[in-house]
This record gives C-alpha cells, sequence and structure tokens, in this order.
C-alpha cells in the first residue's frame, strides 16, 4: 500500500508540473501591460482622484486635434467641461461613467465608443469599483482647447452610484 | 504492481482534471473578441487582400473626421493613398507595416501610434505571417476624403519582407 502512495504521488507530482507548464498568461499578467503607454500622472485642479495621461498627438496645426490615453483609478474623474470642436471616447479598459449635463449618467465600458458633440458640458471617469481607461480623440482644436468648468461633487459621483 | 499502475492512473486523470478547471482563458479564446467590432469586409479595389472594417465615426461636418476600426487578415494592405488633413493609426492587435513613398517601410505593431502627415502618399497593411488591427482617425475631412491610387503589387510587398 505505501509503493502505491509513493507511485500515485510521484504521479500526481509530475502531472501537476506538466500542467503549470501549459498554462497560458493570465488575466493579472495582461493586465500588468497596457495596450498604451500610461504615461505620466495628471496634476491638474481639472480632475478628482489619480488619472495618467498619455499624448499621442498634442494640439498643433498639422492635424488640428489633440489625440492621448487617459488612464482613471476608481472614483477618478474630470471635471465637469466641454470641448468647443467636440471629442470622441473609444474605452480600451475598465468600467466608468460619461454624463452630460441634465441628463442621466451612462455606464461606459471596454469597447463602447463615446461622441461627444461640440460645447456639450460633460464629465467622464471610473467607476467606484473598476478603473477606466480611454482614448481622447478632441477634434477642431482651431476652435479651442477644452473649457473647464466645477468639479464633479462627491454627493454628485455618489448619487449616480445609487 | 497492476494495483499500483492503477492508482497512479487514477492519481493522473484527477490531477489533469484538476488543473484544466483551472486554465485561465487562453490566447485563442481572448482573440476570438476584439477589443473593437470587427465590422463587415471591406469590397473595394483600394484594398489588397481581406480588410474589415467598422466605422464609429463617418465623415460629417459635426466632428469633421472620419473614425473607423481596420482590420487585416495576413498579407492584406491598402493601395498608396494620401489624405487631405492628415491620418492617425494605433495599432490596438498584431503586425504589419506602414510605408511613406520614397522611404523605407517601417514594421508596425500592437501599441504603435502612427502619424500621417496632410497629403504624404502612404501604404498600410499586415505583415505575411500576423493580420493588424488598427484605429484610423482620419482629420479636418472638410480639406477632402482618403485620395486613392495605385496597388501595392506582390512585388513591392515582397520586397520589404526580404
Amino acid at each position: 500500500m505505501k509503493r502505491i502512495l509513493k507511485y500515485s504521488l510521484l504521479f500526481l507530482i509530475l502531472a501537476l508540473m506538466a500542467c503549470n507548464g501549459k498554462q497560458p498568461q493570465s488575466a493579472e499578467e495582461q493586465k500588468a501591460k497596457p495596450l498604451f503607454p500610461k504615461g505620466t500622472v495628471i496634476t491638474s485642479n481639472n480632475f478628482s482622484g489619480t488619472v495618467w495621461l498619455q499624448m499621442f498627438v498634442s494640439n498643433d496645426t498639422t492635424y488640428n486635434a489633440s489625440i492621448g490615453n487617459v488612464t482613471f483609478e476608481p472614483k477618478a474623474r474630470t471635471n465637469w467641461h466641454k470641448h468647443p470642436g467636440g471629442q470622441i471616447l473609444l474605452v480600451t479598459e475598465g468600467k466608468g461613467w460619461y454624463q452630460e449635463k441634465g441628463k442621466t449618467a451612462q455606464r461606459i465600458q471596454k469597447g463602447d465608443v463615446v461622441k461627444i458633440p461640440p460645447d456639450a458640458e460633460h464629465w467622464h471617469g471610473a467607476s467606484s469599483e473598476s478603473g477606466l481607461t480611454h482614448i481622447a480623440i478632441s477634434l477642431s482644436t482651431d476652435k479651442g482647447g477644452a473649457i473647464w468648468l466645477q468639479p464633479v461633487t462627491n454627493e454628485e459621483y455618489n448619487n449616480i452610484e445609487k
């Protein structure tokens, strides 16, 4: 009986070693490397919480646009603001919120595309339980950059998640 | 000895069943669900090989841009062409090529950002061994849409991979 257990244990160890070797990259390992660089933390009063920015195209006269990768930690968000030329958000990771003034906040998540009309007052950011990463494409920047307004208060933010 | 083998085999099967259950989503399973919709196959002489397109923003006066998700099967590519307002490519999957007229072709891959100046004659597409997916952002489309030129011949394409 001892020999049976000894051999069985040997097979068990070999089998587990074998299947460990075959394991594909875990979800955690893949999350560790974002699709586009996270960039650096934004130090600005136009945001609440920790937000990272990696610019791809800085506002210039060649492309007449501003394109960057924005990453919000859970609960982090923009102030209310508007874009004279409008903006498109392409959500590449996580979950969050988009709200236009006077409208109900919309849940947004990986794979969503948000079209923000020119001069529409709005905010966007992460949900309380998940971070959010989106590419932000600001268009016709010759009409002007973002016009920043008041912060989204904790009361406003907490109410949408009720 | 027979009993030893019987028990060992039993342990082996149990161990393999156990580790199968623990396996995270495989690379193949994840590839099956792209970040953004693949859209539909383009039927146009401006492309070689099979190319899929999902538009996010069709050229309109509101955003003055055209934004879409483009997926190339291996070896598939655009014709030579140019954009009066310029274009930005954000590579989200796979490997491929970008070449401007008179310059050496550049390898591009997941995570790369390509800035195509206004009126620069160029082409982009997949490598021979991998597909390519990129978001294409055409800017200042009020200056006009893409101007399509001659195909990238097999001779041109095969030469860059030498």
